[in-house]
């Protein structure tokens, strides 16, 4: 049997062997809790002031104090909403965009019950914020604004101009969070030079496991504790640290930081091959996002009048991992709520498939899925009742 | 040099070889993202369905859609008490003791100062809750209760007599939580039996990493999500599964359920050692929480007069681990507010040392420590004036 090919490291990545490595020891040996006082517990320590070390690196973030460890993305992004907001000094109105995670989105929808405005900004065609628009939204509010605008779109791998969008934020003294979970390690991130607030980040988006993240705490940014009970994170995240999975943490943003520029270029080559390999046999295809600058790995192609998650499962049955869209919102039969922000047409909305290559990715993998694509595409439209 | 000899499994516990073997797989081959559609997706999510399996099965849950995955007993405690009072159709009272976690105590602080009223309701000095006062505080109460008493107390090892105040919420209506993160795995636990409605688990408590735990919610009991933000875990926990650490935490059940009881005399036997050594020679030593019943692997004792942190440095010194209290605590000069709770008189309420007994602790490092601890306390009289 012929090898999985898998293009969806925008769902998740497999673990680097380096990281897996870099784990193992604190799984067997150095188990200590880091809060314990005795020699056990201060190896655990020292090694979470290490990967704490390796990850304000990766993002330029000036003082490791600025990194908290989470659970995970998600967790970053709720923290970042809610422990904001309720540690402003009067109560913010909220600014995110219509294309937000579901981990930003769900958050502000329940902050807006509680009684907090929240504003959600349109995005164009190309998925990008109107600026214009995101001026004349600051200037309005009456309130301090907390602002959550991701780096890079998940679905579409469209990336926002943050430092712009920043800026703007920062010059009516708002407090500026950005969802960067697609972004780190695969992009350049300087935060000595993007005036961010805070940023979100996830491990399993970078080669390291499922459970882990950390969001950049820029200082003197107010935060409120979601989990409490603990002194752990300077009293900013209750709970026994994850020891092993911040030590692989750290491990994957040295590996991203060191081969970031090669990696991307790599799967910018891949990507672009299967885009214009794709584009090339399947007349009825179209590239979301595909006019503005995107994350070196992510191609969403609309297949008109097709059903992506028809294609999804033929794909599977030809060893081809792919998704519809985020897979934190798969098995909904709603169509994307970011391909509806860009008003995408009716016809290409429910036929929208995302390839996201990885670091393992090869150029025979693409050859072989540049065989697949166009046969499931056929296939599907032979039995359509358009075409 | 001589070995390492760990008393302090109620801080952490090392994580056994069956659960790395358990693990390994998911780190490195079955990484998938269990919410993807496509086959690696699906893979990852049988694990999480055997893994709740093994859960649901240590403590008697019916159902195995009862329990939600978490990144850990802090978690777990904050998500319940927050979770279930939101949900609550009426907001209710909270009602905890005073000698619980500080992952309870803290979240409460932070929801009275929200509005909610909370009542902390007193210990003896066996460390046992009043029931009488518990009923008189139940029929006060204009509100629904949300009740959250821990099954072990972290610290004496003090059981509760959970099913009795269980028993006595549910009379009223009231909503039951119990923290039973050092109680899993330690005794048997049968919810079948006992009516609680939320329960707290940790793994690294039972041999499994740090950073994952559980929170088993009683069909029928509503909760609202803290991590908002995907459909994860039926919408009651958002976030990508922490696969590896859930299968971990399954197959540290599994263990566990095989070998309490074996285990449970072995610590048992151990743990009394320990207790009658240490009294035979040391008579300034009182055992706290030792008048009723305790978990099988707890001693907390206090020599009177002598400062626990420097009982700790010393065995420290001499490759001994114990902690002074909750490592959670560690660092604080505040004396224990367990034992403050439980009246001890102030010439006890410094000298507190813990001793925690585990699956892999020998006689041999009983006997060890039966010469250190003697030597240790005997030089801290010789520096003491009150000797």
């Amino acid at each position: 049997m012929q090898q999985t090919i898998y293009l969806d490291h925008n769902a998740t990545t497999p673990v680097a062997p380096e990281v897996i490595d870099a784990m193992l020891p604190f799984l067997k040996e150095e188990w200590g809790n880091p809060s314990s006082l005795h020699t056990v517990g201060n190896r655990a320590k020292r090694a979470l002031d290490q990967a704490r070390d390796s990850v304000a690196s990766l993002i330029g973030a000036t003082d490791v104090s600025e990194i908290v460890f989470t659970s995970g993305g998600t967790e970053s992004n709720n923290l970042a909403l809610r422990g904001a907001a309720t540690a402003m000094r009067k109560q913010p109105s909220i600014l995110i965009s219509q294309s937000e995670h579901a981990a930003i989105l769900e958050p502000a929808d329940a902050m807006e019950e509680e009684g907090f405005s929240v504003t959600r900004l349109p995005v164009d065609q190309s998925g990008s914020i109107d600026q214009e628009l995101l001026r004349e939204s600051l200037a309005e509010s009456d309130e301090p604004v907390l602002a959550s605008l991701m780096w890079a779109n998940n679905e579409t791998g469209v990336i926002a101009p943050i430092h712009d969008l920043a800026t703007m934020v920062k010059e009516v003294d708002g407090t500026f969070h950005t969802d960067a979970v697609q972004a780190v390690g695969r992009l350049p991130i300087n935060l000595q030079e993007v005036p961010v607030d805070l940023l979100s980040l996830s491990g399993h988006k970078i080669n390291a496991p499922k459970g882990i993240g950390a969001l950049f705490v820029r200082r003197g940014t107010r935060l409120h504790s979601l989990n409490k009970g603990g002194h752990q994170e300077r009293s900013r995240r209750g709970g026994t640290e994850n020891v092993p999975y911040i030590v692989g943490l750290g491990k994957a943003c040295e590996l991203a930081k060191q081969q970031m520029d090669e990696l991307g270029q790599k799967m910018t080559t891949l990507r672009d091959k299967l885009e214009q390999g794709i584009l090339a046999v399947c007349d009825c295809a179209v590239v979301n996002g595909g006019t503005t600058e995107r994350l070196p790995n992510t191609l969403n192609i609309s297949f008109e009048y097709l059903e992506g998650e028809a294609i999804l499962l033929m794909l599977d049955d030809r060893g081809i991992c792919v998704s519809t869209g985020s897979a934190c919102q798969s098995g909904s039969i709603e169509a994307s709520h970011v391909l509806k922000a860009m008003q995408l047409k009716p016809s290409l909305l429910q036929g929208a498939v995302r390839f996201s290559v990885g670091r393992n990715t090869t150029e025979e993998e693409i050859d072989r899925a540049l065989v697949a694509i166009p046969d499931v595409i056929n296939r599907l439209k032979d039995l359509s009742p358009r075409f």
